[in-house]
């Protein structure tokens, strides 16, 4: 669905885009052109808990490679043809490196990266592929000038020949500082070549493995839209991941895309329904890292006054960025005296981490980790409340009060690039559902625990949000993006926390005839009336996830489409069928389709968050259907 | 005496370079301008044989650290005020990393580079230097995002102040491949905090080492253009060496400038004077990595003919390029069937090989080594006659065939980007002067060693190659390029191959009355008619190598200044003096100067070879005076 059509450079004549039939899926991605078959298969299958999981599991799931096919059909030719497969210098630091002996050969790159086969290959580099097929003399293929490596594949006449091929990837030494960590797969792989041994000796396994993710991340009631959008996603969120290792221990991060902070909490929270799903452990150790490292413990004040008042614990935006972690209690984002981009995220964070909190419990049925965490439950719990108002009496379930460390700015929200409708943190309608959530979940815990006298105080806090939201419902059937601040914008993500308690087992606590009935009946008034032309819809049809901004972030609208379809019962065909076509169409435009998957889209052109790894919201659209 | 004027950007205002005063040495460069003094003080030191040297010895001399001193004199001020010293990241690879602790302070970047102070400073990143120094909180001097790391220093009102700085660079890991090595420092430094804490340690005393470097490449005879000249090359030079270990064996390596091939052995013959003068023991190891890796044995051909003839024993162009060796007995530079840039050198490296053996044991006083050598100076030996001819009667001296290895081809020197004049090895004067510089020291190394056959057989191919080329002298005065193949240029480097013979310990030969006194007194009159406006000077007085190429190599100019002004007795003051100037101006012009030292330039603009190596061809320059 992507790519531009490339022209002659007089020495190679393309095939016409017309002319090559692709098959993508989250894990294959096939393409076929007259005699040439080239296959992809990536790995995104769920990573084993390294405090559980044997050796060899390991070794298999974090083995650092993705696997390449390439077919040549020369059975109508009466001439050898040459293939070739390879590529340009990624870094300066090493000329292209050939590989051969043991079974393997190979182009690559010092002992960062290598595209290894176990068939029959010339290895050659030069300074253009141009300059390598067109050398007179074979030997001169080790010229190793330039930055071109290729691995070059003689196809005798009237034959078909198929190459395997294993595209390493490897780093030994420190990857991170601050927290000194390596990746962990070094724990299983001394070197690349040792890394190519593995995947083409595994290779049948691994692309039946491939093959399987395509069927994870595909049902029969996904739109062809939808199909695309979900398996780009998957793929980004990979690609911005590590396995590290520190003194033992097993650290997962994932990176923020083209931003590369590390396992930014609010998109934590976000990917928190595809790690519970694909490898919940990975959720207990954002969770436990950012406990131990990430956390801090603030006051809070009113807007312009300076009296300060008890907050309590919450955490950071980030543990760093670009494989350097930040010094502990800060993130590498937030920043002082600031009411916009780059401010504390102090509330939002801490609904974040509740939120993850529940729902790895609920995924992984690790009860017992929760309850080891009933201090740090009743921290959040309290910090929590007194984020919404110093007096009891007062409270109305709402952050009221900015966290001292802005240091009289105001804090924001994930949704830090667009305007004050989604960017502000205090009374704000989002950030709300996602406190009224955490208090749904903290009720039900502590509640399970035997600790009365705090789920009552959790209910209360939950009631007071749903009432404070249901009845700012205007006569136009809306609720303010901020509330009583005099913004009058209107958003989607009013509805967003609904998902944690569906997705975490409180889902009677998302119905419309249950206990919060009126604020679930209120956001569906809410959905409805602004999920309309000149308000929350983009001309294409595509959602505009506030009325005021023009920047609207796939990832939540992934998950307020599920929160829409799924929880608030609004149908597909006729709330995002045609959106999704237009989702689906701002990543395909052929210049922005570069970046794999992409979050934040101004007016349907990609302004930012590329390589992002927070579409995979969309695998919650997996349980739309009845499996089969 | 570079640099361009840079303008105000708004936020800061540069101080025009008209008020800065610059005085450049090999070791330090000190910048002064108003209330600035900022200095750097650079390594170019004699690096100690590992063989031999001790622990310490060895971890001062490679310490990866350049220093850095800033004192901001704010005595007629009475505000404080906040000077800065930093750098944006290098590599994509890590974002910047603040160090604090264990009395250093730094930024840096992963655990490649970091710029540590002892004194009082605040460390700070974003995303420009501006945004860090307008902060209004100095607390967001730790957002970490951005590109830009900064140390910040208070200078109080009415104090001066001055900061010492290490700017310290490390790699732990395997740094090449091919062959897999490491940096020799990592045998004593194991982390950059270790470097930078070695440096801050021993600041006076390097510092005393870079003031004692100024001295040891100055002198009272040398021009301004001259010291200029020799203190860029000697840090080119530097900044293009690695002290390697594989298997606890050191190899000393020299990269070829943006070219990064390592230890071009054409290079390295330049170097050699250099080498010979600072440690010779990086010549042997140069000399013996070559034997054992990349020597190989060929066959040789007339031009135009298909019968081969024995060769025998020499060299390959390199061993190999940006930190990968290429395979054993294979350059990453030399193609087959070629005539031009890419082929072969066999007679040129096999001729520069012997030279530098026969300096290394001249400057070292190795004797030993030499002889362990035998062998392979008898195979050598053989090789460079069977280049000559195949016949003992027909032999002149000259090299007459090219190697198998061209297959075809025709073998090409150093000077692979001139034309033919210098280009072509067969027949080539200049070439032909190295060959015999080759006899001299066989000859005189046979005699002391008792062999008398081989060293009558070197004096008759050195008498023939004498008299080959003093025979060519034609009536204008001029021996042409190539002999007998109609190339009629003119070429300045046909007296080049002289300062072997005169470094190496046979200066008797060099001397017009001596025993080969025709050939020297032929190249004293070709010297003077060829360089001469209109034929082997530019317009603006510097040194054309050739009369039919505009590109003139700097190395070898200089080369060529010390062997007519040193050996020929040509005066300086007539020949050179105005050519310096124009020398220099080539490398000082604002849009060239950014590469450090470079040695190709095209009509007086640098064309390629930056940030070269080769340069230090003028420290024999240093023996053209009378010690005081």
């Amino acid at each position: 669905m992507d790519g531009q059509e490339k022209e002659s450079n007089g020495f190679f004549d393309p095939i016409p885009l017309s002319r090559v039939k692709r098959t993508f899926g989250a894990g294959t991605d096939v393409f076929e052109a007259g005699d040439l078959t080239f296959s992809l298969y990536s790995r995104a299958i769920p990573v084993p808990d390294p405090e559980t999981a044997d050796e060899e599991q390991l070794r298999h799931a974090l083995v650092p490679a993705v696997l390449a096919e390439l077919a040549v059909d020369n059975r109508g030719c009466g001439e050898q043809r040459l293939a070739f497969f390879g590529a340009d210098q990624t870094e300066n630091n090493c000329a292209v490196r050939h590989f051969a002996g043991e079974g393997l050969t190979g182009i690559g790159q010092g002992g960062k990266w290598a595209f290894f086969t176990d068939g029959e290959a010339d290895t050659a580099s030069g300074f253009v592929p141009a300059c390598i097929l067109g050398e007179e003399d074979e030997e001169n293929w080790k010229f190793n000038n330039g930055k071109t490596g290729l691995l070059l594949l003689k196809v005798p006449p009237g034959e078909r020949k198929t190459w395997r091929f294993a595209i390493c990837f490897y780093r030994g030494d420190t990857a991170t500082y601050g927290v000194e960590a390596k990746y962990f797969y070094t724990e299983y792989f001394g070197r690349i070549e040792e890394v190519g041994a593995y995947a083409l000796k595994n290779f049948q396994r691994m692309k039946e493995e491939s093959q399987e993710t395509d069927r994870a991340f595909d049902r029969p009631w996904l739109t062809k839209e939808q199909r695309f959008m979900m398996a780009q996603a998957v793929r980004s969120y990979y690609n911005s991941t590590q396995l590290l290792v520190a003194e033992g221990k097993p650290i997962w991060i994932v990176n923020e895309g083209e931003f590369r902070m590390m396992n930014t909490m609010d998109l934590t929270a976000d990917q928190s329904f595809f790690e519970g799903r694909m490898n919940p452990w990975t959720l207990k150790n954002e969770l436990e890292f950012y406990l131990e490292r990430y956390s801090y413990t603030d006051q809070v004040f009113f807007p312009g006054e300076d009296r300060l008042y008890p907050g309590g614990l919450t955490f950071c935006h980030d543990c760093g960025v670009a494989n350097q972690f930040t010094r502990r209690g800060h993130s590498s984002y937030e920043k002082t005296k600031l009411t916009g981009c780059f401010s504390y995220m102090s509330q939002e964070q801490l609904a974040n981490w509740l939120c993850c909190a529940f729902l790895y419990a609920e995924k992984s049925g690790d009860r017992k980790w929760l309850e080891d965490k009933n201090d740090v439950l009743l921290a959040c719990f309290e910090s929590m409340v007194n984020r919404d108002h110093p007096q009891e009496e007062k409270r109305n379930g709402v952050m009221g009060l900015d966290s001292s460390r802005t240091k009289g700015g105001s804090e924001i929200t994930t949704y830090d690039s667009l305007d004050a409708s989604l960017g502000q943190a205090r009374n704000n309608i989002y950030l709300a559902g996602k406190c009224w959530a955490a208090y749904v979940m903290l009720e039900r815990y502590f509640r399970e625990k035997g600790n009365g006298v705090a789920a009552a105080r959790a209910k209360r806090q939950a009631h007071r949000c749903a009432d404070t939201l249901a009845s700012h419902l205007s006569e136009e059937g809306y609720i303010p993006a901020i509330l009583d601040e005099g913004c009058d914008s209107r958003i989607i993500p009013a509805i967003e926390g609904l998902a944690f308690p569906y997705e975490a087992g409180c889902r009677e606590a998302t119905e419309e005839n249950g206990e919060y009935g009126a604020y679930i009946r209120a956001l569906k008034t809410h959905f409805s009336s602004v999920v309309k032309p000149g308000i929350c819809l983009f001309a294409d049809g595509g959602w505009k996830l506030s009325s005021t901004s023009d920047n609207s972030w796939l990832s939540k609208i992934y998950l307020c489409e599920f929160v829409a379809r799924r929880i608030l019962g609004f149908d597909g065909e006729t709330y995002t069928r045609e959106a999704d076509r237009a989702h689906a169409a701002w990543l395909t435009r052929p210049e922005c389709s570069y970046w794999c998957w992409s979050d934040q889209i101004v007016a349907g052109i990609v302004m930012a968050s590329k390589y992002y790894p927070r579409g995979v919201t969309s695998v919650l659209w997996l349980e739309e259907g009845v499996e089969e």
